[in-house]
């Protein structure tokens, strides 16, 4: 057995590590390896952006850097956790991509670390509009022991909005004008537009979306602490992970700053390597959720189209999220004999808190027999390291996140430390993470479609589109 | 409202329809549009390859394409759903891949279908071998009431073996050694190693992996229909669909026949306008694992590498799994900015056989009104319709896929149409879309961490790979 096997219970120390060992060269080989002066010519533009990153924060432009720090909403999202508590048996989130995802990443993460106690109500993240999908849960529920949260930063997504105007006249109809108040609470904006003002016209419970924080970068604020907090989790050592992450990663010198590093290492890889491609593979079923979260980060923030040099030029990395073992049954023949434009993350927790041994059933089996007296954890940890020497041999670069285990702080740490990553990798390539100027097309083709007034021109030009398309290309 | 809308009720026909309009230069442009003269030029060779497949189809080659017509099986299917259904409360796959996706794309886009009768057994596909999640699972389980499926073709899969022996020794000390035996079903080849030596030493009741028919093509065979059956879905249905399907397939005239012009399409896009990657986009949850499975097929059937011109190449493109209209506020941001390697294959389904209707609450408020009065199927379509023509714009490529109503009879018709594209693919690419040749070091070196006989070198390279890692790369 190797070392680091035996070891797993000895490593349950609580920082996450990154090991890049499989990026470099001299592990992979010259054509897609990192050579060490590609990543020391690299070292005063990371550590420019870490400073400017920090010196903006410091001015208010970087306001979820901070959520860490801020514990003063804290009082209030358990003062509402524990009505809710109370009062519920479901609690639904009405939200789509940033006012969703991070509350499913963490509750998943986490949800188990919860022992002991009262019942929690479950929660459910309703982020999206299959009407088959929407009218089941609908009919699954008892309203009247249910409290939606619908959460919309703008107060006017399209989908989130939908959902509520079908949720609240369900409310009104089953429980009546008296009561249907009680059962929704609004996240929004201080000036979130329509939502807003349905708050204040009809007196539902509000909490505000955070001033300047774009959804995606809003996992570690009291949107979606809220619905983790009802749970029973320890929301504070969430904070506080991500607080020890943050001395990390405020570092200026990139080479003892986690996210300065992977920013780096991912950009030389993409830039200089033919490297397009980021495959997230957790080896953890309960981390999943957080691999879509950062699939939404990685994509929305870093997909951009940028004026340069007179033309102008398409920026972005493809977020693949894997699950390990399961997807080295699907994806793996790809990533090693397909095109060598992938770089694999793998993340490994150390202790999964559970052993389950495999028992010594048929010693005279060789095709089992050597699976007896290992536990299931020990065997994934194997497949894993087997999958990334397999890579590895092939030229195939692999990074790996070391979790100790899943707990509120080291999951804190993680979330945070990919949010900075994903900014300083911003800044390499000059690129904004924060907007998301092109969806706004098919916002206004839909207003069109829908026959929302001033959306006329719209309207038309889909309508025009629709029936110009041939017969004889539809097969 | 554009008449699409309008007449959805209408178009709940039977075919599975492929509009192709999207990936054509007179729709996106020239840079990554196809010119019909690529696609003419391409001919040949695409009905060189359909009359290919279906020569070796007769010489006994691809016994995948024949499951829809053997209906043999299915008798011995049904009686055995039958009686599971009698017996079990729940029925778990224990099965990893194309042991596992099949089943669970099948269960999930057609349980719906299954309206009054008994209530059926909960269908669970374990497809890994997260410790966590797998105590969770048999903790929960009455294993008094639990049938197990353990699925592996080669009988010798280390993961699905090891959940066997864990069942198997739990089964055995809590029901005892005259029952255990009942509550494990085995499937695998007629030869399939050291499992079927188990089935035969100890009577575990047992069914074949069907001969010849590699993981990711056997959803349409009685490893797959067996738990769809017994949940009461109609699968001869499914196989008629597919039949159905087949029939179209055959054509050897490529503009008549939907697989050979989507792989066509799909080929030009990739070797001819540097489009590698393949997004599958259902606009519906319930088809989130059939794109799950085609992730599966398209990614470990086509990522290969091939000795070509005294060199090795590399081939394949990468799978991405989205869903409409979660995705839109996540990836549709990198995939209409960032860049233009991706070619966008929209599922839609026309008939979603429920309206909930959203209410017209809030008349005066422009950012709500709009919705009221759509139903929420409505809405989902006029997104994706946005989508797609805010793609377009942009010279991205686009597909859709369009179902009329999700029964056994369309997926049926689906997944055999992805199965043929699949390998009229590998044709044009010249590789085999059967085998997994790259994935078997992988195996190795667990086999040699685990410590089983004969595999010391692997073992020794193994340790020596973890003990060179420098330290000094671990931030």
């Amino acid at each position: 057995m190797a070392q680091s096997f035996r070891g797993r219970k000895r490593q349950a120390l609580d920082p996450v590590r990154i090991d890049l060992n499989g990026v470099f060269a001299s592990t992979i080989g010259a054509a897609t390896g990192i050579h060490p002066e590609e990543l020391s010519s690299l070292r005063p533009r990371l550590a420019t952006a870490v400073e400017t990153l920090q010196a903006e924060r410091k001015q208010g432009l970087h306001p979820f850097l901070d959520l860490p720090r801020e514990r003063g909403p804290l009082g209030d999202v358990q003062a509402l956790a524990e009505q809710i508590r109370e009062e519920a048996d479901s609690f639904v989130v009405l939200g789509i991509g940033g006012s969703a995802r991070g509350a499913r990443a963490l509750a998943s993460a986490l949800a188990h670390e919860v022992t002991g106690g009262r019942r929690s109500p479950k929660l459910i993240v309703a982020d999206n509009i299959d009407p088959a999908s929407f009218a089941h849960l609908l009919d699954e529920l008892d309203l009247s022991r249910t409290v939606f949260n619908v959460v919309s930063k703008s107060g006017e997504t399209s989908e989130t909005m939908a959902q509520f105007l079908i949720v609240r006249e369900r409310l009104l109809r089953e429980l009546g004008a008296m009561d249907y108040v009680k059962h929704i609470i609004v996240t929004t904006e201080a000036d979130g537009g329509s939502l807003r003002q349905i708050v204040n016209d009809e007196g539902f419970p509000s909490t505000s979306f955070p001033g300047g924080v774009s959804g995606r970068f809003s996992a570690l604020s009291s949107v979606h602490l809220l619905p983790v907090a009802l749970l029973g989790i320890d929301v504070e050592q969430i904070l506080d992970g991500a607080a020890a992450m943050d001395e990390r990663c405020r570092n200026p010198d990139p080479e003892k700053n986690p996210a300065a590093l992977l920013a780096g290492v991912r950009y030389l890889l993409d830039v200089l390597h033919g490297v397009p491609t980021a495959v997230l593979m957790p080896y953890c079923d309960r981390l999943v959720p957080l691999a879509d979260w950062w699939c939404q980060l990685w994509a929305e923030s870093l997909g951009k189209r940028v004026e340069r040099d007179g033309g102008r030029l398409s920026i972005g990395q493809t977020p693949v999220r894997a699950i390990g073992a399961a997807d080295q049954h699907s994806q793996m023949q790809l990533y090693l004999d397909g095109p060598a434009d992938k770089v694999v993350t793998f993340v490994r927790v150390a202790d999964a808190g559970v052993e389950v041994e495999i028992p010594r059933s048929y010693p005279d089996l060789e095709d089992v027999a050597y699976l007896g007296g290992h536990e299931l954890g020990q065997l994934l940890d194997m497949e894993q390291r087997a999958m990334e020497l397999a890579l590895n041999k092939r030229g195939r670069p692999t990074i790996v996140i070391e979790v100790p285990r899943l707990t509120p702080h080291t999951v804190g740490q993680l979330v945070y430390l990919m949010e900075v990553e994903t900014a300083l990798t911003a800044t390499l390539f000059g690129i904004d993470p924060f907007n998301q100027p092109a969806v706004e097309e098919g916002k206004r083709l839909t207003f069109g479609l829908a026959g929302k007034p001033g959306y006329e021109a719209e309207r038309e030009e889909i309508e025009r589109w629709l029936a110009a398309k041939l017969p004889e290309r539809v097969v």
